[in-house]
């Protein structure tokens, strides 16, 4: 096995990356928030750092209108070779609300065998997995392949300049396909996954007037509506009893899942008992018609992810404040979601308010080839390391990247991850299962072993 | 005129008086917040001193298992004269929120004929009124009068521990009846009011429980219902369309309105126009078949001053958190409405969630009579002063302390107060109209003196 000196190095030097992800977790490089901009741009020093101290060449920090890019190459491979474009992103979610984490979201901690930190597994974890594979590579061997690294600051705001940077950018971009190690969801430690689809979104900050200030719940109680009903009303009538959305239009462009896909998706483990484990809730929701990995993966849906409004007194407030998360699914259009939106706040808020919407930019979905060559070669590389063909699913997420990757750099992206499905990103308690990290960068070096043999 | 010599000593006093009233106000007592403790304490030893400063005998500071309460007496009027116990309060609401206020909440400022402040309005202003109004009589003249203070601190958080006190201090505190300042809401700086009715209320916090965290609402979203949707449907179905409780038994003791009383609400100048002016808000809302005068004082209303939920990222929370004000009428019940309430919650919360409801002490609604003496005897002096016969309203708040005076001590109130609609009590901009105010001292001076003419 060519790819033994490679492994070998992985192994030995393991202890090494675990440190090395450690002092990245330390960093707390949240892109959402402009108090946190020293500390992404020393996160992304910390990356341009390690990859030039693997010998990773031009090795670039290059600016966008928001958060600078990460980039560098090794060419090694020659032209003839194929050129994979390597995604990552270094900028990480709030940690909020603090007070629900056992230790320090930016303290990362190891208890059991899982690594606790905010990022540690979406994604500083999976870029590192990446970065450590290809150190292992040109470390230990001469595989005829060329790699490219971007790794960008604003995947957890939408990517937000990543449009314009791949368009600057093109030519130096230039590649045969991505990999990107974000789109993960194992959903348990042996059995490994590969990703074919990606729900996209869009995002609304809606705002409620009602009285010009806070006033009196008695003296007014009765004579003027109050906001928060007003809101709640809203985001009510906008599902049925049946979990589906009652916004006019909106599933008109849904693709329908065929049989095959269908049968392919109910062998999935992701059943009601899974998703109650994973979730610590009471019960399943939504369309009864569907299975809940349909539901995640090939539905749209409509969250509500913030409601803001009044004081602990005995006020009716000026103001109720809602965040909106949209999934979209193939065929679906985010600006004609936005506009099928705002036509429904016209025709649906009552005289008694008026109110401000704020759109948010939209992604559509995403749906990859899964018999692609680079798809085989990683199914084939995780089968070897895990001992088990890795299943095949729709991810309810989305990643602007792979969308902007295809239409402006044309290529695909082979999607895959290390996560588990009880990792919690986004939420508290994040936590990077290190053994399946581990295999993770074992089964990369079997990936890009497979590529050229 | 025999009050002549106390109307002379308040407008020579006045300047004083004003500065006083500053020098309070720039006590930041919020009781609803621990942090302020020492505040609390702070404004009932200003309180103790003026009252001692003007020759009120045994004042005290008396412990509660709350916040103290201020006593003092002044029982020179003789054992044949009327006893009067002057309410008052001496904390304050929060002040959130400190962004929408022009100028510090508690630092006064003085703009126009206006006086800017937190408490300004709601009620160190009125209290202050009664205050200087018997420091007038008392040392200008021998009134056969006798007066008893009681000046609470606990009036913004429900009066919690005033029942345990007056039960404690019955004895001291035996008077005719009570004056309670507190129930201002002159339409106009022009038209002085009685208030003969206030409503009742009882107030609780939902938290409703989703998942066991945050959770990715990519991941989750159509198989795991958001805490927010079920949270926001519970309230949008608290009302039907015309704006009635849907609550059921929630309306099944009201009292019914007579036509006499119909008649005289129907002349208050309580309009549509009136409303949305003092409101800011856009239109009105409520019962179609009730005038808003009696949607705001003989209907009971329900409304949420507080949803928290979520955070400004792509997650389903982990719970969703509401407080209701209720506010209620003769003869409503209290602990029947909680009791109605928990029932629905229990019949109508979905299994996809778990829930606690918090209950706060709840106080029935009061009604007086309109025609004591004491009535009439403000009803004159408001005449004498403003010029005009005050109109007499149902208030939409309420005022723990009255309903406590009546069960324990057996007395009426005499509800009047110098504030008006526009005075922005419990929101941002709180404020008093120091000419109405300056009137209202000079009012209460007549008040007591037709107390014995």
């Amino acid at each position: 096995m060519t790819q033994s000196l490679a492994l070998t190095y992985l192994e030995e030097h393991y202890d090494r990356f675990q440190g090395d992800l450690i002092d990245l977790l330390r960093i707390p490089s949240i892109s959402n928030d402009p108090a946190y901009k020293n500390e992404m741009d020393k996160a992304a020093n910390w990356l341009a750092n390690k990859l030039r101290s693997m010998g990773i060449n031009n090795v670039e920090i290059l600016p966008t209108a928001g958060h600078s890019v990460v980039y560098g190459e090794w060419l090694n491979g020659g032209a003839s070779a194929p050129t994979v474009l390597i995604y990552g992103h270094y900028d990480v979610q709030s940690p909020e609300p603090v007070d629900d984490w056992k230790s320090k979201p930016f303290e990362p901690v190891i208890r059991d065998e899982n690594l606790y930190a905010r990022g540690a597994s979406d994604m500083k974890g999976q870029t590192l997995a990446a970065v450590n594979a290809v150190e292992a590579i040109v470390k230990s061997e001469n595989l005829p392949i060329n790699i490219k690294f971007l790794i960008e600051g604003e995947e957890e705001i939408g990517s937000k300049h990543l449009n314009d940077f791949l368009i600057a950018h093109r030519e130096k971009l230039a590649c045969d396909f991505s990999l990107n190690t974000d789109a993960g969801g194992m959903p348990d430690a042996e059995t490994p996954s590969i990703c074919y689809s990606l729900r996209g979104g869009v995002g609304f900050k809606l705002e409620i007037y009602g009285p010009s200030q806070d006033i009196h719940s008695g003296e007014y109680g009765g004579v003027i509506q109050n906001p928060i009903h007003v809101l709640s009303k809203l985001i009510a009538d906008l599902h049925d009893e049946h979990g589906h959305v009652t916004l006019p239009g909106f599933y008109d462009k849904v693709r329908k899942i065929d049989e095959e896909e269908h049968a392919e998706l109910s062998k999935l483990p992701f059943d009601e008992a899974f998703l109650l484990k994973h979730s610590g809730a009471p019960a399943l929701w939504g369309e009864p018609e569907f299975i809940p990995a349909e539901r995640i993966g090939a539905r749209p849906t409509l969250e509500v992810v913030l409601f803001q409004a009044g004081q602990p007194k005995t006020a009716i407030p000026a103001k109720a404040v809602a965040g909106f998360s949209f999934r979209l699914v193939p065929d679906q259009d985010p600006n004609e979601v936005h506009r099928q939106f705002r036509q429904y706040l016209e025709t649906n808020l009552p005289p008694t308010v008026t109110w401000d919407l704020q759109f948010f930019i939209g992604n559509p979905a995403v749906i990859t080839n899964r018999k692609s060559p680079e798809v085989i070669a990683m199914k084939n590389a995780l089968q070897i390391i895990f001992g088990k063909e890795p299943i095949f699913q729709r991810s309810g997420g989305g990643i602007g990247a792979v969308l902007m990757f295809k239409e402006i750099l044309g290529v695909d992206s082979v999607l895959t991850g290390f996560s588990l499905y009880d990792d919690n990103f986004h939420g508290p308690n994040e936590k990077l299962h290190l053994p399946t990290w581990k295999k993770g960068m074992a089964a990369l070096v079997h990936f890009f072993h497979n590529l050229v043999n």
